[in-house]
């Protein structure tokens, strides 16, 4: 037991997976609005409709935008931090790159105003328009200098280029340089032809598996031998990651081409990235915290979706972990994670 | 412990996962070849080249055609019987009806041969066009009841739809009128556009995700339930079924629209599928066999492929399960998912 850890049912966890949707969103500045930019249409009491391309996109409540409301929430899920991020969609990879940008700042600027308003208890990852490198960069700077947030989130994909590919290298050169913290959520997945039945299987199945194969991509590509002190987290748990790293493990050991490409075993590099926790079972948590080590894995909720986990703290707590493991998990791997200074440095 | 039991190491396991590729492809019968009709073209010593549309599409050994060759293997591997089906490859879904059945019939044929030369120790899952269900069905009485057959290999998509999708329904509805098994494969999977490395990654990473989406689309159409006498095996563990079923099940209890559309919840169908253990790791072969229960794996191998599993039995018998559990993932589950005669039927 470190000295750092804090007592189970301290209220002292980081929830690094939380979403962030602005009350509305600013007015288009150009000649043209792009046609998905996004607006908000009034709904149910308490509730917003985000609208995209004349549709709506999610029906989101006030506590993706209000800082008073989010705070009330914290101290029930255990939480002393919670580090927000914009919904993915709002990401807009899509989007001519300057129009992205105008949107990201908008969005980035509201989070750097509710961290402020949050006193303390809540941090940001800021977004980026990773369609166009140089712009990403500069805005990178932008969030970790001047808005002074712990790194980013990004998609596990950028228009279906994946996480490891050799093209994002300078984006995550200059991450590992500025010591931003990279978040990797699941963003228009893959294998969406794939699903039978109702739309929320986007999420529900398409999420997972695109989140796994951007890991994956991390591997095969040696993206942490490549970039020694990046630190790179995968939403949900690393999706499939899981279920892939035995047969990758396997394959690098049989097929010549793998064990040539790739520099270190997948099983030694998949201990090097981080996960967050939000798997909703307890086996599987287990089962993450043997295959990628205690050390990697910190707490996620995705609130405040409806398809969030209301208890992410008291959750891993009952999974049967050791006093070590639970704070680690709860609290100490965010902390390392998101470079955030601790009374004393932990070296499990 | 059940009666019929084997002890530990009696060389009574059954593979359900193991491949064919006939020593030489059919001429083919017709005005106009089609570009991507398979042929052999010479390789090393015991070794062929498998050619599709010009191009070496896998090198392969003898093991896939010499039944000798083939019978000599077994008992290394622990193995009493082995199931063969076509290198999914060969199913051809691709091609116009007429070609596809032509080849598949040669294929099937030539299965039938092994199976009359193993004296008991091979059976075999055949292969049949689903792009055209009525040859398909027709293909299917062909090989179970003329050339007495299990059942058969299909693909984890035909042409891009899943399992689950409703437009085959009719052919599992004849799979289950006939008693036929249905041995899932993954096969040109989704996902490839988000592989950074050398093609082996098709197999090692594309096949477990595609599978793993078919298996969760065999659950979200309540495939067990339309038709509750089918019996249906997922390739390679189930793919990433695992990873996702728990996000599934939490989506289920969340999403209005998927509990609608879900009958049961998918915890419980996923206890009705069958898998093959063929995942190298023996953590994750437990936890498969918490989740799916420890009467639904049963042995595979992918032989004789390089990706091979050598030790299937030697594998489940080191995984640490009660000897009751071992003895079902190396033969027990197995009789039941082929409908097999045994001495006795057990019933746990």
């Amino acid at each position: 037991m470190s000295h750092a850890n804090h007592p189970i049912g301290c209220g002292c966890g980081i929830d690094v997976h939380a979403h962030v949707v602005p009350e509305n969103f600013p007015r288009y500045i150009g000649s043209k609005v792009p046609a998905d930019w996004p607006s908000m249409a009034p709904a149910q009491a308490c509730h917003r409709h985000v609208m995209i391309s004349g549709k709506v996109y999610r029906t989101v409540s006030d506590a993706c935008w209000s800082t008073p409301r989010r705070l009330q929430d914290l101290p029930g899920m255990g939480l002393a931090l919670q580090v927000v991020s914009p919904m993915p969609e709002l990401l807009s990879y899509w989007m001519a790159p300057a129009d992205a940008q105008q949107l990201l700042r908008y969005t980035n600027d509201i989070m750097a105003a509710m961290v402020q308003e949050g006193g303390g208890r809540l941090a940001a990852l800021g977004a980026v328009p990773l369609q166009d490198l140089d712009l990403a960069i500069a805005e990178l700077e932008y969030v970790v200098k001047t808005l002074g947030f712990a790194g980013v989130e990004i998609g596990s994909n950028v228009l279906g280029v994946p996480v490891g590919a050799p093209q994002l290298d300078p984006f995550f050169e200059a991450c590992e340089s500025l010591g931003a913290a990279v978040f990797v959520h699941a963003l228009r997945p893959a294998g969406m032809e794939r699903l039978v039945g109702p739309p929320a299987l986007q999420q529900v199945l398409g999420y997972p598996g695109d989140v796994g194969l951007a890991a994956a991509s991390a591997i095969t590509s040696n993206l942490v031998l490549r970039r020694p002190r990046l630190r790179i987290a995968f939403s949900h748990g690393g999706g499939t990651l899981a279920s892939l790293l035995p047969r990758l493990q396997q394959g690098w050991d049989v097929f010549p081409a793998l064990k040539e490409s790739i520099s270190l075993s997948p099983a030694e590099q998949a201990r090097r990235l981080f996960y967050d926790t939000l798997v909703f079972d307890a086996p599987l948590l287990r089962h993450l915290v043997d295959r990628f080590g205690a050390s990697q894995l910190m707490a996620g909720t995705d609130y405040p979706f409806n398809f969030h986990d209301r208890t992410p703290v008291a959750r891993i707590e009952a999974a049967g972990f050791d006093a070590d493991t639970a704070a680690a998990l709860v609290h100490r791997n965010a902390e390392r994670f998101l470079g955030l200074k601790t009374t004393k440095e932990t070296h499990p």
